[in-house]
């Protein structure tokens, strides 16, 4: 007999964890089915223990600034390699154990299958066929490796593999630094790997500012070589493989692939849906109600590749869920856009990109500056940095920002705010900069904008008194 | 001849300083007074030096959660104290350096000498009498120490030579847990100072709310012992100082005396003003104009004992030196409180504390949330923290923060603007908030303030997308 659900929930990762959770709220006749590994992306592969391993290898490499003022000239001991991933395992052990913990209320609702659409309410799931009124595909993502360095497999990790090495490779090739490429090449850089980088563009954490691009690169080149340009496998010898870049080549025990992540459509039988696919085989959808045209489908997270972040998935699957179980559906708007990438200096994109303000032709500003003589940074030993505000040019509200800054996570956030608020870079003067802080030095690109808006230079910065 | 001028500013620190820079505006004809060494309070014993100190000490610091993932199971070797001072020192006098060399344009305007009032409009500077149309009172702030210990002076340093020392004492007793007390205490003990912390009260850098004072209390003092109550010197023992609280009492080569800052107003001849001074002797002031009474003088930053924060005492000394010059006074509103002591994890008070809302009673509510078992507190060893947040009760409108976390100082500029900007708890949430941050941190006690306020629960934290 065919079983009937209200709900059915294609992959338990962040976005169908969310989807469950907000479909809950209206029945208990749903079912999650995931034939893959428990553990979302974040926490198995993705942001938890990559983070776990940035924050062990930056206080390694915080130490070496202290070298002169030590008692004794000795170089800090590098860490071991077998010890850092086996605490990195331990911690994502942990984040994983929280995820399947909250997973135990509706474990009976899980089912570890792999399902196939046969129809836009059916699914086949090998030995069982289910329907339900709505389904939510939440399938989520997998790196990409070429195909035509599939007969290197053994030296290739990618980062779903990265944090399973025993220990850390001597020399090592990273292909692509989108965040994790970059994140990761730093990370094992600053523990004493041998790193050579090699990417396509100049797109850096997903930057689109040439000044910011070129500062970055700059930047980041003093502790690592990076070529931009096509990449190639020239081939294995001895015991390490050959890559290569123009005309220098180099020996390395592992390369790891961090050239993109795609949906993970295979076998899904996303063609029964009776919609278009595009050239990546995915089904148009709404990007506010995530529904894939008129039917009683959704698709949220990495899945749909559209903003493959955390914060987005969450967002996404909850608000599928709501909209699966909601007689009509409802758009809901973006949170301001706010990608960070955490090597050192952080570098972000917030709201606007540069490259998307051209190509909407808005008419925008720039306030820029950089972190090379700002005085908190000196004194952390961290005075690199580079941040371009983007304003509209006829009231100097504020649109967007790129930037690499120490601790530019936290000001990516300051700045994502204060957009997602309406303020003006005119009105942003007016808030309290403490002394001696990183924000100081943001202060001064957003006077820079002030200035280069069409709005009359402000006589001051504090605001007077209301009239009373 | 008596000279005569448009404007007088005593003292070339910070308010001064920014005076002086409003009042060029206008006129060419002022002179700037100051009897003592030049550079600002902040840059040579106060805001950069310490920050300097903190840098070292907690890179140190950050090196122990290593130890156990070291290749060796070595300590990392202590600091030697004399190459530490140095360095501090040296960024110092950096930052001291930066500061004069600003001077230079217009140093002819500079006046080396001791002010003293004869009448609102003269002063005599010993060889000299000058005439000013308008004064600007801008002397700073000296460090506060007890008559009965002045026979114990050779052991006792204040926060103005903490940073004269030519190397680290082995036993020291910190005096007085305000912000600069207990950054300069965490930062001596992470270098391997044997400190002793005695405070009168819990109000640890600033805080009003005693669940977040309890919290800083627990986690300080599992670096450091700490005392709150009075504190005794009970004598000399042999080299050492003997210090006492209650029954307990130890040997100690240093006291540093961090018990409050004063306005250096001796010798200033403010009884000359005609005007009423208070038991501190300060004359009242306009807090939005800082005009003293109707007189032709102001006073501004430390001098008025108002609000002793750099980023104050320049907005303080600016509005001073443009009423200086305008024909009628204007009041200017103050920034958004904002007040970090950088201790680790960073302490913070931001808008309204819980014991100013308290006293006007403000109906609010309170959002909490702690740091221990935050995702990227864990992941960087320093999931040590409690934010407790206020909103108004009936419309969850943010009203101000009191909080102890990792990397505070950023959690509080994101909450100070929020503020700022007029946003309420349940706007925020529709900010975004990347993973892994601990900004996420910040959203389970908006979660709770929201709820804990009289709006009712929202759906969703995204906004709807608006109806075409």
């Amino acid at each position: 007999m065919k079983k009937t659900y209200d709900a059915a929930i294609i992959g338990a990762g962040t976005a169908g964890l969310t989807a469950r959770e907000e479909i809950s709220k209206y029945t208990d006749n749903y079912v999650v089915i995931d034939g893959g590994t428990l553990g979302t992306t974040c926490a198995r592969v993705g942001c938890m223990p990559s983070k776990s391993l940035i924050a062990i290898a930056n206080a390694y490499h915080s130490q070496q600034g202290l070298e002169a003022l030590n008692r004794e000239d000795t170089k800090p001991a590098l860490p071991d390699g077998a010890k850092v991933m086996a605490h990195v395992r331990r911690l994502r052990d942990g984040f994983v154990s929280g995820v399947t913990k909250d997973m135990e209320s509706w474990r009976d609702r899980l089912i570890q299958k792999h399902a196939r659409f046969i129809d836009p309410n059916t699914l086949d799931l090998g030995d069982e066929i289910l329907h339900a009124d709505k389904i939510i595909i939440a399938v989520g993502s997998k790196p990409v490796i070429p195909e035509s360095w599939q007969k290197y497999a053994k030296y290739l990790i990618d980062t779903d593999q990265l944090f399973e090495l025993e220990t850390l490779p001597r020399k090592m090739a990273v292909f692509g630094l989108g965040p994790v490429g970059v994140e990761m090449a730093q990370a094992l850089s600053r523990m004493g790997v041998d790193v050579i980088c090699i990417t396509r563009s100049k797109a850096i954490g997903g930057l689109t500012d040439p000044d910011v691009q070129n500062y970055v690169l700059q930047t980041l080149s003093k502790e690592m070589p990076i070529r931009i340009g096509p990449l190639q496998i020239v081939g294995e010898t001895g015991n390490r493989l050959t890559v290569g870049f123009e005309n220098e080549t180099w020996n390395v025990d592992r390369v790891l692939a961090a050239v993109g992540r795609r949906p993970v459509l295979d076998g899904l039988g996303l063609e029964n849906l009776g919609v278009e696919l595009n050239d990546r085989g995915l089904p148009g959808f709404d990007e506010t109600t995530f529904q894939i045209g008129n039917l009683p489908v959704f698709i949220a997270g990495d899945a749909n590749g559209f903003r493959p972040l955390l914060h987005e998935a969450a967002d996404e699957g909850r608000i599928a869920g709501y909209n699966a179980m909601a007689p009509t559906v409802t758009g809901f708007q973006k949170r301001i856009y706010l990608g960070i990438t955490f090597c050192e200096p952080n570098i972000a994109v917030v709201g606007a990109s540069h490259k998307s303000l051209n190509r909407d032709k808005i008419e925008f500003v720039i306030g820029e500056s950089d972190y090379e003589h700002q005085g908190r940074a000196v004194m952390m030993g961290q005075n690199q940095g580079k941040v371009r505000l983007y304003a509209r040019k006829t009231d100097s509200l504020l649109l967007g920002a790129e930037l690499i800054a120490p601790h530019g996570e936290h000001l990516a956030h300051l700045l994502a705010w204060a957009i997602g608020s309406g303020m003006r870079t005119v009105d942003i003067l007016s808030m309290p900069f403490y002394h001696p802080a990183l924000e100081e030095g943001l202060r001064s690109a957003l006077r820079q904008a002030v200035k280069n808006s069409a709005l009359p230079k402000p006589q001051f910065e504090m605001r007077t008194c209301p009239d009373e």
